[in-house]
């Protein structure tokens, strides 16, 4: 009897220790295959998001997007930038996120030109890097992430037919010698010229980029076209500027205002109905797929071209959103 | 004794059970955490790729593509298409897709108009759909990824400039009717314009997408202009039918040739000297982004607007890569 028991400790044991190895194995096997398949990375893995003047609303919804895939990816994210709208200061902060050999960089470019040196040194030393929101064309960065600003001009045209019963007289204030705003500037009046015949841009003003500067350009509009009936404005200072020109300023009918992105005072005008509507970026798309392209690189999940080059697209539209009273709640920085 | 021993078997019993639980539950936590934060579908979670002549060899790489973005995230995939060039076809073919409720659905469009309203009867009943290679613009497909033309017509554009040194006359043989084909040769025409004063574009032909009669509009173009240097074909049948001309034409020096796209004729004549260039596109990426893309829309991993649309990019250019003798091998079809 004794005997027979010990018999029964052991053959319950034996077979208690085999389901639960089983499991503990069958769970291992998982996690191994989940590993190997999964776009899944590790936690001490670093990819860096580079802007200039850091600090402004613009960047949170950008990073606010690459952190949401950094979550899903299971990896880690650092962010970085020049303090000031200062090009060496930004390639300081690159050079510093270079030694560290982040997993990746995604870097938004103050100039065009100035950072590319520094920029195809990280590519050369093996580090993935993507550009957003504004690119540096002649660099070796593997792809480009940002607003169609061409497409985004005809997007303000087709607002502005909506919004004046596609007729009347209007005028862009811009930027002129800025490659983004030529490109919006383009777009719109375009775009007015061939599918709206009873509209007409009587003009196109430079703005500086600066409230006052655009303010007195709007005045001056506002005086020499007294039939004037819509105002597009390529950028968000101008945009204010040019909402308290026409406040200010008489007129049988207002003016209706497009403005550009979505900081405090321009959501504030769109909400007091000082400006129409204003036009919103894909931000958190450019930071969102800047981190799935980067961790592509790094893991080598994209098949190479013969070159060894990665292929990864070229480029994307991250793409606009128009903003109007009815939605501007929604677009204030949280 | 005896019951001294039962009291051992209980409690051995108890511990093995109380272990084995521990480990069952610690995996079960495991995988719901996975399933929240990662990037994992469930396998009988059905995506499907819609072509049309859905048994050339150009597809290949773009269902390679989503296959690949399949196991990556742990999904299925089906591929369907119409078997001929026949939009009615593809229109049933549509039809049984959405019947079947799949997780969603990439569809390059035959005619971007007549397939517009089938395609969104599916985005009505909830399916996710994007569009490749091929656009239906005015649907409400969430996305569009694909060639840019325009600029497919600029890297046709420099790299003729390099094969030529620089200088010379050249032409073009395209499909003067399809938007495509259109903006291929702007972007050609506008680069050599612009860049190299030294080139010009003498004329532009009607190829009619085929080969014999494009064979026919070259073999007219080198007795027209006997100083030709060049000729830019912008689709696939076309290039075969002009590197015949142009190799049954006795001339001084050879005239070059760059054409569209990387089926296997063209790739031969590659091989064979006939033809220098011929541009591929980016299937793959094509393939691979539509399937992130449609995994993103099921599993609501993107904000959505206020207007509840999701914010997903609204175009991807999927990238050219030049194919000459160097790399042609790597291009045929596996």
């Amino acid at each position: 009897m004794k005997k027979l028991l010990l018999v029964y400790v052991f053959l319950i044991g034996v077979f208690l220790i085999y389901v639960y190895n089983y499991h503990l194995q069958a769970s291992r096997i998982r996690t191994v295959n989940q590993e190997e398949q999964t776009l899944q990375g590790k936690i001490e893995e670093t990819y860096v998001m580079v802007t200039f003047l850091s600090g402004i609303d613009y960047w949170k919804n950008c990073l606010k997007g690459f952190e949401d895939a950094a979550q899903a990816l299971n990896v880690s994210v650092e962010y970085r930038g020049a303090t000031q709208y200062d090009v060496n200061e930004q390639v300081t902060v690159l050079e510093q996120v270079i030694a560290k050999k982040p997993a990746g960089i995604a870097i938004s470019a103050i100039d065009p030109n100035k950072l590319t040196g520094t920029i195809n040194k990280a590519v050369e030393q093996g580090i993935p890097v993507v550009l957003f929101d504004s690119d540096a064309l002649s660099s070796k960065a593997f792809s480009f992430l940002g607003t169609n600003n061409y497409n985004a001009g005809v997007t303000a045209a087709h607002k502005m037919a909506e919004l004046l019963g596609k007729k009347g007289k209007v005028a862009v204030i811009t930027l002129p010698n800025q490659l983004n705003h030529q490109q919006r500037t383009k777009g719109f009046i375009e775009t007015i010229d061939k599918e709206y015949p009873e509209m007409e841009v009587v003009t196109v003003k430079d703005g500086k980029g600066d409230a006052l500067a655009s303010k007195q350009a709007a005045l001056e509009l506002l005086k020499q076209y007294p039939e004037l009936s819509g105002i597009f404005v390529t950028e968000a200072n101008g945009g204010v500027g040019v909402g308290e020109a026409v406040a200010s300023f008489a007129t049988a009918k207002k003016v209706k205002i497009i403005s550009f992105d979505t900081d405090k005072r321009t959501l504030d005008m769109v909400k007091q109905g000082m400006i129409e509507a204003t036009l919103a970026q894909g931000t958190w798309n450019m930071g969102y797929w800047s981190l799935q392209f980067l961790f592509h690189l790094h893991h080598r999940l994209t098949p190479s071209l013969p070159s060894g080059y990665p292929l990864l697209p070229a480029y994307m539209d991250t793409g606009i959103t128009v903003v109007t009273k009815e939605n501007v709640d929604s677009f204030y920085a949280k």
